[in-house]
């Protein structure tokens, strides 16, 4: 399958080298086509890699992530949303306010009554948004055993079909039992995660921790 | 020990009937000292069982428990703060907003850069306030065996000794390993974890479940 990552962070690349991992074809997507951190990946993810513009990706990817500084997502997503019509949008962005001291508050406008992955979708009328993965550090997303024993993977969207096939991937990761939380305003809860998060990674010195939901 | 429970909803009578059948004095508080909740509450529970108002219950509390709706909870712990002087006072409520629709929305003054233990906190400059137990169902906040498994209980406020005193409460409530997560600016994280929680509860079909942090 092609996918489109757009965002060459920690997290972009994180979930690229998986995807290729898997067998995929990739395109990293930054602002620039020859983005230095985007042309070092492909010489060290090796066949199924590539890189592009986010346009170039957006086009390239037949489900496209978007792994973005919260306070700069949308502004991307809506420069390429006439590209992404038709495909599944995969949100892993958390609109935190780097703006401000740690640990970071979330951005005023996109919490408690809305959320990133809400005006993501609100963006993208023709696309299925789905969020997930935006609780967990980029390491364990795509390796959940890095948490020991079994934790929980949350998934928001408006489009059962697109979950159904963004549940698939996150099997592909690891994920045995990804929990559909429901419609993509359920993306509040798993983005309101972020504060307790944060406390929690300075508590335990380690981002390889998970929340686990028990009954 | 002498507990005083501010509020006689499900949450308050729940810590408040734990701790009669702990062996402690409990007096439960409400508007009026006649409440006919608190005295029905008063009969059933039996020797230890006391109610007054939310003056008489501050006095008489050695800690004192604020288990009551997050709109309201300030104005009452504000209106005994001179009787809380030096005292322990455990902020069991949630900000939440009830005049919203469901799942509710937190108070828009009370989420992300603020959060109701700490507004709790200023109004009680010579308290020692400690947020817990806002993070489960009143039923699981008393018997934490109801959830299957281990699971976590969070504990946030500015004074340590307050906090290990709380602490021994919560053990003797079940609680193994309480997780202190720091001063009550901490308490932003747990409280913002109720727009997932109530989402859990539609899912799950029942409000006896809990988070588990993995490692």
């Amino acid at each position: 399958m092609r996918f489109g990552i757009q965002g060459t962070g920690m997290v972009g690349k994180a979930i690229a080298t998986k995807l290729v991992a898997l067998g995929h074809e990739v395109k990293l997507g930054s602002r620039e086509a020859d983005n230095a951190e985007a042309a070092a990946w492909v010489k060290s993810a090796g066949r199924g890699a590539s890189q592009g513009t986010f346009a170039d990706t957006a086009t390239f990817g037949e489900m496209v992530f978007v792994c973005l500084r919260g306070d700069v997502s949308l502004s991307v997503v809506k420069s390429v949303a006439a590209k992404l019509k038709g495909k599944i949008v995969v949100d892993v962005s958390n609109p935190l306010d780097v703006s401000k001291g740690m640990p970071f508050p979330l951005l005023a406008s996109l919490v408690n009554t809305n959320s990133l992955g809400e005006e993501t979708q609100k963006l993208l009328p023709e696309s299925s948004v789905v969020k997930t993965l935006n609780t967990v550090n980029c390491e364990v997303m795509v390796n959940p055993s890095l948490v020991k024993g079994e934790s929980d993977i949350f998934i928001s969207g408006n489009d059962p079909g697109a979950k159904k096939k963004v549940i698939e991937v996150l099997r592909s990761f690891g994920w045995k039992n990804p929990i559909d939380l429901g419609d993509i305003t359920t993306a509040r809860g798993t983005e309101m995660l972020m504060p307790i998060w944060m406390r929690l990674y300075g508590l335990l010195g380690t981002p390889h921790f998970n929340f686990r939901i028990v009954k």
